[in-house]
């Protein structure tokens, strides 16, 4: 019963060995992360298309929610910027008005999202996100960086427009080419310089400065917080607002009410694949962050749990006015560096965030927007990662091709289409390959018992016997492939009276294979060739058994491959 | 350029080749074929709702193409039972009232499921109907036969209801309980008896009255033209049709004219999907046909060609007035039997063909369509083996549960249903089996040089060194399971130094694949663990030396798992 408890709510575990040593670790971390999630919060839901609370909202209830359910150490959960944009993307398209309804619906796309969630890891169904392979995941992440960027490109220079793909945004940005706001411009574009420098020239200087190189790493995380804190100062002290600058403006200074959001039943209908995608997404992002960090310490973390706590914080998320939240990356490797022990540090931020909704919220009246957009544009511009088209070029076409048309349909068909097509596509590619799979003829290596193929080798073979070794597992997909080489092999060489098919590389044959095996032997029967076996595996071997094909083989099934060509040559002697 | 030529026309071919022998033989298999197909034009036309010329139609060119373009030397081509069901089903499904409408529906679907065969045929992708299993065609079959009998009891007994699935058709026939006619019941009965009767019996009876086998054989195969022979004489001599008994009626005795199916926009695209099912099943049922007789006569025949031999012949139905057709088992093994020996033998069918459309059409007036009925469902009845169901059972679960989903599915919700979801199920099923692979832990046997699975066997294994075998290939789907398997492995046993991954049963390694083990080499490396791979095949080492893996790999690549456990088991003891 403990131990069951224990699974589902692995605070139980981890709280019994809590000391003061790390409830300062965590507290620390906490107070780190925090810092850097004000500014994050507030610019996911500016990237999102909703007001600035929406951020914070989204970063209380669901750090509580995982950090009692998570089985990460020092996960970070919250807004992050891919799921940020699939939300802006989700939202958009229902081709809402007034703001309260995309405020629903940005929170009932995080209830679903959620829903979907719990859901998955009820059912014990994380593998599923396995489908997602790597080129597609980094080919999406990537095209979605570039989308994300140039989706911030209006704040950066004081205009709006409206676009959720590649060719929208920039004809967007073309027609409002007149009404760019100087000042903003210029406003974000010393952020943008300010950040970069920050970025890649602060920690350094800092180290030179005397400082410890893990403290130095961690002030220049800092950089977008001192953005932050300069250009509210700036816009306050020189009225930018009255300038034409976009400003943050009020924020609610109060705790979000509970509620469900108000969507009529189209709508909620409307968000289930989009809060799917999302779902998906946000958790193969949260997972592969979580294994990596866990993996540094020893640790490990249970997927199926991840998705129960991912689904909570999620639905916290959507009943308490958020958008969908996930596990980020550089807040998660920030908690990790920052020394956090437990989920109690994600905790602590949370009450962190409280604190800061409650007493620092008149202070953002001030903030531009330039602002916010210029750290996203930073942030995301380290996921525009476009080597992963090399490296699929370089290691495998059907990689290539999973990739780039996952790239091309993001930018130019939007986000749901790029990850929805690049899957189809990988599965689709490899059905296709396992479809035709290698098989190579192969003769005895000279004056050994190992047999290679024909073409490659220089090799014996015996004009009656013909030595096939099939390099795949035997389904439907290539069932029928197989049997058609064996028949224009027979065709063609009509000395051959038997046939030894290899099986050492195949793992499984199921039903269809099975008949088609059935069908080569009774066919080969037919013509006068007999069919063997040989090193078939355990498994395979079980399989097998509980058909009538052992029996009904009109040769034999050898456990090696030599021994079945020599006692097939010495017989051909004897005829 | 004439070997080219050759493989698009082999007519040119065998035509070289013809004696006057092979014109006897080929001639007395038409004949036979030609009294065959007749009755059985007629009552699939019946079958798919339509007037019974469509079937003669269907019967004329479409031979004539198939004989000029085909590879199989006996395929008999032309309207069969499940194409007829299937195209029931999608005229049915347009909601069409009158029967010119519904004609012109049939053909276009012929026109545009031949336009698909071509395709595929032209793109080299016949390949692709590998993806429906021998289990969901068997499953789709034998639920398509139920359907199909069940849809002609409705004739049998001179009653008329609509309906596609199992519940429509029952509940038809409940409801028109009152309204059957009893002097058809008793002809239909009376049929119905007979040809059981000939199918079981006649054979050994005409044995046993001294005729050969073979022709004894043959001469069973005519129980349907004796039965309409009979049904016709009856019909006209009693004047069945004045006591409600429906009749053929008046046939067109002139030749079909040849032009496109009148057909909408909207209805063109309406017979879309029915027509790549009706393309796929058609071509399925086709060429396995062909591959089993011409593997008998160690011939061989050729799939893209004959997409585009069935091609053709569905585009010249579609233009000839007639309905979707493909080769047949029945008239095939017939044909085969009879000694056909070239295609020539389905153009002198066709010749056979026109002359009943000029000359015996008046004597079809007095044709029961109860008598058609029978001949179907006695046809048909061979086709529902269920038995499929157990064989799948005892086989394996995913086979079973794709068989059983299909059944049900074609029964419950029609044929585009059934086979739609058989192909999917099958293909979810395999890629979910893929996607956790069979891995284990392996020793070695005491004194030798073989490795086993630590759970099967008594065998040596060291505490520093974690040795595990992967049976299957190493793609997406199951990356990340990997990782995680070995993450949880060296989490659980602290004292693991050097991880072996031997990778005798892997044929390939993708990408994602390629990503994972990189991950996995670094951060066992972090935990200082290293990571070591044994019997890798020649072409996945091809593969990854386009990568830098081999490079970054912690430990070595060993030719022999043996080779691996000698030197780290050194190593420990020098450690």
């Amino acid at each position: 019963m403990n131990v069951s408890l224990e699974r589902y709510l692995p605070i139980l575990d981890w709280s019994r060995r809590y000391t003061k040593a790390t409830l300062v670790d965590d507290l620390l971390a906490a107070g780190i992360v925090t810092v850097m999630l004000i500014p994050q919060s507030l610019a996911y839901a500016l990237l999102a298309g909703l007001p600035p609370e929406v951020g914070l909202y989204a970063s209380l209830l669901p750090l509580i929610c995982y950090g009692l359910l998570g089985t990460s150490r020092v996960m970070a959960v919250g807004p992050v910027a891919v799921v940020s944009l699939m939300t802006a993307a989700a939202v958009g398209g229902l081709g809402l008005v007034s703001v309260e309804q995309k405020l629903a619906a940005a929170a009932g796309l995080a209830l679903v999202s959620g829903g979907f969630l719990l859901l998955l890891g009820v059912l014990r169904l994380g593998f599923l996100a396995n489908f997602l392979s790597h080129p597609v995941i980094a080919g999406f992440i990537a095209a979605s960086g570039i989308l994300i960027a140039l989706s911030q490109v209006q704040h950066l220079v004081g205009v709006s427009i409206e676009g959720d793909t590649l060719p929208e945004l920039l004809h967007g940005l073309w027609l409002a080419q007149a009404d760019i706001n100087v000042i903003t411009f210029a406003l974000g574009l010393a952020t943008l310089v300010f950040l970069f420098w920050v970025r890649a020239a602060l920690a350094p200087l800092l180290e030179r400065l005397g400082l410890a190189k893990r403290t130095a790493s961690l002030l220049a995380k800092a950089g977008p917080v001192m953005a932050v804190v300069v250009g509210t100062v700036c816009a306050w002290a020189f009225e930018l607002g009255g300038d034409g600058v976009a400003l943050v403006g009020s924020v609610p200074g109060n705790l979000p009410a509970l509620a469900v959001p108000r969507l009529d039943w189209a709508q909620w209908q409307q968000l289930a694949v989009p809060a799917l995608l999302i779902a998906v997404i946000g958790f193969v992002e949260s997972v592969s962050v979580a294994q990596t960090l866990a993996a540094k310490r020893r640790q490990r973390i249970d997927p199926d749990q991840e998705l129960i706590a991912l689904g909570a914080a999620n639905i916290a998320s959507g009943l308490s006015q958020g958008i969908p939240v996930t596990g980020g990356f550089s807040r998660s490797v920030v908690s990790f560096d920052a020394g956090a022990q437990t989920p109690a540090a994600g905790i602590f931020t949370a009450v962190g965030m409280v604190l800061a909704v409650l007493f620092l919220t008149p202070a953002l009246y001030f903030l531009p927007k330039a602002t916010l957009a210029a750290s996203i544009i930073v942030a995301v511009l380290s996921l525009v990662d476009l080597s992963i088209l090399w490296r699929a070029w370089s290691y495998a076409l059907a990689d290539f091709i999973a990739t780039a048309s996952t790239i091309t349909l993001t930018l130019l068909a939007g986000v749901e289409w790029g990850v929805s097509v690049g899957v189809l596509a990988s599965i689709a590619i490899y059905l296709i390959k396992a479809s035709r799979p290698h098989m190579a003829v192969v003769g005895q290596v000279p004056g050994t018992e190992h047999y290679r193929n024909v073409e490659r080798h220089k090799v014996i073979t015996q004009p009656h016997v013909l030595a096939l070794r099939i390099d795949e597992n035997l389904f439907f997909a290539n069932a029928r492939f197989l049997e058609t080489k064996v028949y224009d092999q027979i065709a063609a060489n009509p000395k051959i009276l038997h046939v030894i098919l290899q099986c050492s590389a195949i793992n499984s044959i199921d039903l269809s294979a099975l008949e088609s095996l059935e069908a080569i032997n009774q066919r080969l029967f037919e013509s006068g060739v007999r069919l063997h076996l040989s090193e078939v595996k355990g498994p395979v071997m079980d399989r097998l058994r509980r058909s009538h094909f052992p029996e009904a083989l009109s040769g034999k099934i050898f456990l090696s491959h030599h021994l079945a060509v020599m006692e097939l040559d010495e017989e051909d002697f004897v005829i």
